[in-house]
């Protein structure tokens, strides 16, 4: 396993802004490993909602096929957090979406993970093509690479 | 504000075993606040789905209308925890249960707490009336006072 | 038990802004009833922190004793939700919160809540005596009403 | 990214039963995809904690720097999930398991995961080496594949 490089701030096309809880932070003093995962659902949903994709009764929903992250710092309670959200590929009905955690005014993310849906039928939960529409707002938050 | 007595094990009809979760303890070394609603939450559908009560599509549901628990002693990670169920009081459309969490053989409970659920309808979310059935399933639970 | 009003904006001093998150809401639709406690003592907290109280080492901790909340509408994943803080009450070794959440430009809160902390002494537990000056900024929250 | 085959039971050498709670389901009605590392912490920490392993004051502690998991099946609240555990990899100081969530008699896992824990002295956070006691501990519970 080669450990990746933190992503950079340029690299994200969209930004959400989140707020820690008291109870995020365990025992050790620092946000639990599985928060980082509650902030990137939020992302992509507030993203999803807000531009009208995969949450209306007609249309087709994501679920989670796959997600991982990688730790780089640890974050505390008082951090100011915004998760970064890109997209990474687009296939046949799957949609992997690249996240990053920046606490306060750093440009390297604390946090960087992968977040894999895949669209699929409401009632059959079989997957479903993305249509065109989809994959037209998708492209407009394509990570920005050199 | 005079504080309660911690409750029983003797009061209650129904238990349900329970178990923590690493990120349930916070920075100061015992489960968090918020945990025990979600423990209590959990019993109470738990029961409520055994039972066949307000969770099928033509049947009303049930939301919170008030909840309040009080700490008697701390609960650390490795603790066996039982839920104690049982019923308080019911109303034309609200059902109040007594909750109480116990922790490995102790017969007094750690957390004491009360749930009132309000009955209501599906769609329209105003207070439907509790059926006389449900009432009799309700009854099986009704807290043993002397 | 009589159903209390929901408290006006105007009761807090106090005001910490929060963001929901997409595992908050349950298969009913709206956020979870264990939330509002994981957002009460985010705002307790951050409140303490910021006004360099119980939480650095040499001072006593505060653990919670009694909590409970009631609920007057239900909240959305895409609400913009404050939480209002205002001071109770204080004892000789305990403190009671006052608290709400207050959805959108709501003036009148969605939940309320009471939270009570007893101060205790880092390693006994033991209940401790509040300080002066604890008093003197803790009173700078006392609840505003006529 | 080949979709990588779900585990045997087999597999594994320890197995943590858990139980879910009624705020892990979300509004797709299947338990949210945060809630799988909860359980993951939770069967490692169990597992560490029984085995004496980096859970006392003189001992180094874990921080995980890399999880990730694959979803095979939706989980709803009623079923049993049990947690399998083994270890993959150890490292001059980095440890690898291998997780697996099993739903009710299912011999193949519904979410498979790993979970990369870095050895780090509890005051300087600096990587430690893991001790030989530690290794031979650890290696009881290697995977077992054919």
């Amino acid at each position: 396993m080669t450990r990746p490089e933190p992503v950079q701030r340029t690299v994200f096309r969209c930004f959400v802004p989140v707020t820690l809880r008291w109870n995020d932070v365990d025992i050790q003093g620092h946000v639990n490993n599985s928060v980082p995962f509650q902030l990137f659902d939020t992302a992509v949903s507030h993203w999803q909602i807000e531009n009208q994709l995969f949450h209306s009764v007609e249309q087709p929903i994501c679920v989670v096929a796959r997600q991982s992250c990688n730790f780089f710092a640890e974050i505390g309670m008082m951090d100011k957090v915004t998760v970064g959200l890109a997209l990474e590929r687009i296939g046949s009905s799957s949609i992997t979406y690249l996240l990053g955690l920046f606490v306060n005014d750093a440009q390297t993310s604390a946090v960087q993970g992968e977040f894999v849906h895949v669209v699929v039928d409401n009632v059959t939960r079989k997957p479903a093509p993305i249509s065109d529409e989809a994959r037209r707002v998708l492209q407009t938050i394509a990570a920005k690479r050199d």
